[in-house]
C-alpha cells in the first residue's frame, strides 16, 4: 500500500498530473485512497513470481487524503459497501507517461474504471485536474483564443455580443439568414446557429452558410464593422473537416462543435484543420456534473476543451434557469482564463436565458469584459424585433459605462 | 402547451424516436414536461409576428405522463427551484429529422442542453430510447456480431474466453507477448489489452502487436485452434483508422477503443474502415449511470455502441465489486442481443474481478452462452500461472455442462 502513497517533493513533477477527487468511501479511508490510485495504475505492479515492481515509474500515488466520518452515504445506491463511511478529500498524482499527451486515454486513465470502480468507493468525483508544462507542451490549444477572436471581430473593451438565431428548428435558410442579418444590422458581433441546428434536410448546411455568408457580407459593408457567423458543423466525427470547408468556404467565419457529443477528442482533430475560431458547446455535461457528489465537475470539461482548442467555450451561465451555482460558473471561467503554460486563453460564454437586462448582473458577475453573451430568445423574439433585441445590448452596455 | 402532447396513434411512428425519461420536478408536472419536449425540439415554434406553427413537424411531443407528489427532491443539489415536488416517468416522441441519423446530434437533442435544462427539471434521467427502423437503417451496426466472432474464433456452444494480460501497466512488449501466449496455450481464445494500455512509450502499440501477433500465430500452430489478440488501439480519434492498420498488419484480429473517451461517433467512424471486430470498452459511463435518479442510463449507451457498429460491447458485470445491480447488467445484455431493426446484434461481455470462481454464478444470471467472459488477475496473477488460470475456465465450464 506504500507504493501508491508520496509526497510532492518525492516526484519530479513535470511527470504527473494533479487529480483532486472527493469521495464517499466504506471502510478504511487510507485503503479506500490506495485502491483508488491503485486501480487508475499498476493495480498489479509484478508478474506472478518475478521480484520486479513498477510502482515507482507507473503508479498513481496519494499525495494528500483527508477524511471525515459521517452517518451513512450521501446518494442513493443501488449496491451498498458495507463498513464505516467516511467522506474524503484526495490529491493524486498521475503519471501521464503511462498513456502519453491524448485525450482519450487522459479521460481513460482519469476518469474510467480505476475511478468509478475503485473498491469501496461507490461515490466519487473527479473535482478539478492539473496539467504540468511537460504534458501542455504537446497541445497546441487555441489558435485564435480571446486575442485573435477580438481581432477578428474587432471588438475591443467590451464583451463579444453573440446571438442565437430563433427559432432555432424549422426554418429554412433563406428567413434565417434575414433574422441573421436584422441582427447583425443591429449591432450583433456574432449570429450564431443554435446548438440543435445542424446539416438538417430543411436546412442544410451548405446552403445556410452561403446565405448567411452573404447576409454577413452586406451587413459589415452597411455597417463598416466586421461580423461573425458561427455556423454550428457538429456531426459524425469524421465528418467535420469536411463540413468546416463547406461552411467556411460558403462564409461562415467561426464554427462550433457540441464538445461532449462529438468528443473532446474530435474538437483537437477539427484544430488541427481550422482556418477560423473553433467554439464549443456544452451539451450532455450536466448529466455528470450536476449532482455535487458524483460524476466529473463542470471545470475538468472547460479545462479539456481549452487544451483541446476551443477559442470559445460556451457553458452554463449565470442565474436559477441554468440550475448552475454562480461559484461554479465562476470556476469554469477561471478555468478559461487562468494562465495555462503555452496554452492560450478561451473566451468563456456563460449562456442561458439572457437578454439586455441580464447584461449587467452578468457583467458585475464577471469582473472583467473578456466574455461572450449569447441571447437567444432576447434578441430574436424581443418585442422589437432582432435589430431592436440586438440596439438593447448596446444600450444595457452604454448604461453600464456611464455608470462606471 | 397542447402542440407539446400527442398520442401515440396521431403519429408516424417512423418518424419518431421514442424516449423515456425520470425527472423531479418543481410545480406543475405536465407543465415540466411541455418544457422538456419544447427545449429539447422548438421552443419557440414562430418568428415574431409570423403566423407560423412548427410544432406539428418540429416539436418533441409528449406521449405519456405519470406524476407522484413527494416530499423534497431526492438529491442534494445547489440551485433548487421552488414549487411542490413531483417525482415523474414521461414517455417523449422525438422527430429525428430535426437533426438526421447522425449519433452527435442525436446526443445533442435527447440528452443535451435541452433535457438537462428543461425549467423546473433540476433532476432527470434519460432511462432509455428506442430507435424505428426508419432511423436504424441508416446505420450499419456491427461487421462481424456475435455470429462473426464466433465464426472468426471457432467458438460455439459456450461463453468466449477473454483474458485481460496482466501487469496492466508498466510491463514491456516480450514478457508481455509471453503472457498471451501462455494465455493461449491455457485455452483463452482472445488474450486482450488492458483498457488504459495502449500506444504507450514503454509498449508501443506496433511493438506490441507485432510480438503478440507472432505468439498467437505460434499458439494457433501447436493447439490447432484460432486465437485473438485484441489490442487497444483508442487514442485521438483523427488516429484511429491509422492505428488500426498498424496493429491489424502486424498481427491483431480484434481492435479495442474506449467509447466514451473517443465518442461514440469515433466507433462508428472506426467502424466505415475496420477490417476486424471492434470490442468497445466502458470508461466514463459510471459517471452518469451510478446515480439512480439523474444523468443517463447505461443501457442507452450500450444501444449507440451497438448502432456504431461494436461487435463486442465490455460493460460492468455482476457482483458487488462492480457496483452495478444485477437488473441493470441484464438490461444491458438485452440492449446487445434483442432484436434492433436491421443492426446485428452485439457478444455482451460482462467483466470485473472474474475468475473460474465466478463463472457459473455469472452463467445462471446470463441464461444463455452468447457472452464474453474477461477475467484479468483470474487469469494472470493465476496461483499456477496464467496456462493454467485459462485452463481454469475451461475445467469450471466443463462442470457446468456436466451438472446440467
Amino acid at each position: 500500500m506504500a507504493g501508491f502513497f508520496a509526497s510532492r517533493a518525492s516526484l519530479d513533477g513535470d511527470a504527473y498530473l494533479e487529480l483532486t477527487f472527493t469521495f464517499e468511501c466504506a471502510g478504511d479511508p487510507h485503503a479506500a485512497a490506495a485502491h483508488l490510485a491503485s486501480e487508475q495504475s499498476t493495480a498489479q505492479w509484478h508478474r506472478v513470481g518475478v521480484p520486479e515492481d513498477f510502482r515507482p515509474q507507473f503508479a498513481a500515488k496519494v499525495l494528500e487524503l483527508d477524511a471525515t466520518p459521517i452517518e451513512a452515504f450521501s446518494l442513493p445506491l443501488t449496491v451498498v459497501p458495507s463498513g464505516a463511511v467516511h467522506r474524503c478529500r484526495a490529491v493524486i498524482a498521475h503519471p501521464w507517461g503511462n498513456f502519453g499527451p491524448r485525450i482519450p486515454n487522459l479521460i481513460t486513465a482519469v476518469m474510467g474504471e480505476g475511478t468509478f470502480f475503485a473498491p469501496g468507493i461507490p461515490i466519487i468525483r473527479l473535482e478539478d485536474i492539473r496539467f504540468p508544462d511537460a504534458f501542455l507542451a504537446h497541445f497546441d490549444g487555441p489558435q485564435f483564443g480571446v486575442a485573435g477572436v477580438r481581432e477578428l471581430l474587432q471588438v475591443f473593451g467590451r464583451p463579444v455580443f453573440f446571438g442565437v438565431i430563433k427559432p432555432n428548428i424549422g426554418l429554412p435558410p433563406e428567413p434565417f439568414a434575414e433574422l441573421g442579418y436584422e441582427g447583425w444590422m443591429g449591432g450583433l458581433d456574432v449570429a450564431k446557429d443554435d446548438e440543435m441546428l445542424a446539416d438538417a434536410p430543411y436546412s442544410p448546411l451548405a446552403a445556410r452558410a452561403a446565405l448567411l455568408g452573404a447576409a454577413r457580407r452586406r451587413a459589415e459593408a452597411e455597417t463598416g464593422l466586421p461580423k461573425g457567423f458561427l455556423a454550428n458543423i457538429t456531426d459524425e466525427v469524421d465528418r467535420l473537416a469536411d463540413l468546416h470547408d463547406v461552411a467556411v468556404d460558403a462564409g461562415a467565419n467561426l464554427v462550433m462543435v457540441n464538445a461532449l457529443p462529438v468528443g473532446i477528442s474530435g474538437v483537437r482533430a477539427l484544430r488541427r484543420v481550422a482556418r477560423v475560431p473553433i467554439v464549443t458547446h456544452f451539451p450532455f455535461i450536466a448529466a455528470f456534473s450536476r449532482v455535487p457528489a458524483h460524476g466529473v465537475h463542470s471545470r475538468v470539461m472547460t479545462r479539456l476543451q481549452r487544451l483541446a482548442g476551443a477559442d470559445v467555450i460556451i457553458m452554463p451561465g449565470f442565474g436559477d434557469r441554468m440550475m448552475t451555482p454562480a461559484a461554479e460558473v465562476l470556476e469554469n471561467v477561471q478555468a478559461c482564463l487562468e494562465p495555462m503554460g503555452s496554452v492560450r486563453p478561451s473566451l468563456p460564454v456563460p449562456g442561458g436565458s439572457d437578454s439586455a437586462a441580464t447584461l449587467p448582473g452578468v457583467y458585475r458577475q464577471m469582473g472583467t469584459v473578456d466574455f461572450g453573451f449569447v441571447p437567444g430568445r432576447g434578441v430574436f423574439a424581443h418585442p422589437l424585433g432582432p435589430r431592436g433585441g440586438a440596439a438593447s445590448l448596446h444600450e444595457a452596455w452604454a448604461a453600464i459605462v456611464a455608470a462606471q
